[in-house]
């Protein structure tokens, strides 16, 4: 199963075509991963980030259909891969019926210096049970 | 020769960790294909947005190190294939002789009604003399 | 009583020094004036733009202490002044009893041509009940 | 003489009714004040973050005419008062001849802490010349 985070378009991510402006599409994306963090892994951002982060390595969006200002949108986020310190993730993101875009990224866990990190134990139990759909 | 476009690192784009929040890398790529439109092409995104735009179908991106406040980055854009409606390009980032991300990305010429149109002739010849590094 | 409006301090609203980027919470503050207009004025941003708009002519803030990532905050918004083409509000934003800013600004409501034109009537109904505290 | 600081109106700033989005306008204005301290102080934003930051205290903005993807904006930053801790700065944005924003803010140095601090005396001496007029 699927995280699920909902997020209407608001008139603040739309451009003079009507439509989201695709940097805004990523800012909804890492407050997905954010909500994640928070609400599945019990792993607040807050928390996470007093010493530690976790950036993206790499990102590949293939957009399927403007949303416009108003669209209630789902994004949907599925854990595919866990290494040791990085994990994918797939983010799919539709309109009712309707695809708006598909999203894979990879995120490593990295400290204070910068340098890739191990999860936590508990972390990595956690979203391997996620990924195995015993989330 | 690679269009190139040059982004001090500001306090806006940094993040509590310091460094770029990659949203802000996306607002960048779209500043740098702006400004690319408008001194490569001489068809300013203020003119074309009249009744036209140019959405972003697809995007990859691959950060290769982080960037921090103060930085002074450059933004090499090049053509890389060029379709009737469509074309592909590569953005690379560097800081000094560092890498720091690379982006290829699908841009499609659309009408009022979203639907994909041709690029017009002199746009295409120009696309394509870039293309050929005859830019 | 004022109309409320939660908004957890996101990993994205943070700058370098960890505290909210003042240009952050006027996002916030638009994503507040919008969901007011949606649920208190029943007339949703998505509809009022289709033609006209509700820029904002003034605004004035005072910062009161700084707001950390993972900070709950509510903005509490009130309806201070209901002109014939206007309206004026003041909005509060605090975190648990800590008042972190107040701001005080005026909308206007302008048509295709950016004219100021009359609320409608129901609009406008509403405003004053809101003001006077029959909401 | 008010400090200048020249910004394009991008895509990236525009709405859906095609004018700036008020965010957007205080975004720009961190910038202005940005390029201020680098060239205007010597004191970058980067180096003075180390340890140190500027909140804004308290900002109040008329905003006069809307602008426009494409409109060339100065905006010019003259300082109006020195304090021990503190700035007051007046920013005029016009685009050719005509006023598109006035603002006017109180920037407070602060330490690691959150608490203020006094200006080193070679920035008071360089603030208090540049309202002066011998910047």
């Amino acid at each position: 199963m699927a995280f699920e985070y909902a997020q209407k378009v608001l008139f603040r991510h739309c451009d003079p075509a009507g439509i989201v402006f695709f940097p805004r599409y990523f800012e909804m994306m890492n407050d997905c991963v954010e909500a994640f963090f928070d609400s599945a892994l019990r792993w607040p951002f807050e928390a996470l980030h007093r010493v530690q982060a976790v950036p993206t390595a790499g990102i590949e969006t293939r957009f399927r259909a403007p949303s416009r200002h108003g669209d209630q949108l789902t994004l949907a986020l599925e854990i595919e891969a866990v290494g040791r310190t990085s994990c994918r993730y797939l983010m799919r993101a539709r309109c009712g019926d309707e695809a708006r875009f598909e999203t894979r990224a990879t995120l490593v866990l990295v400290g204070e210096t910068g340098r890739p990190e191990a999860w936590p134990d508990p972390i990595r139990a956690k979203l391997t049970d996620i990924k195995e759909g015993r989330g």
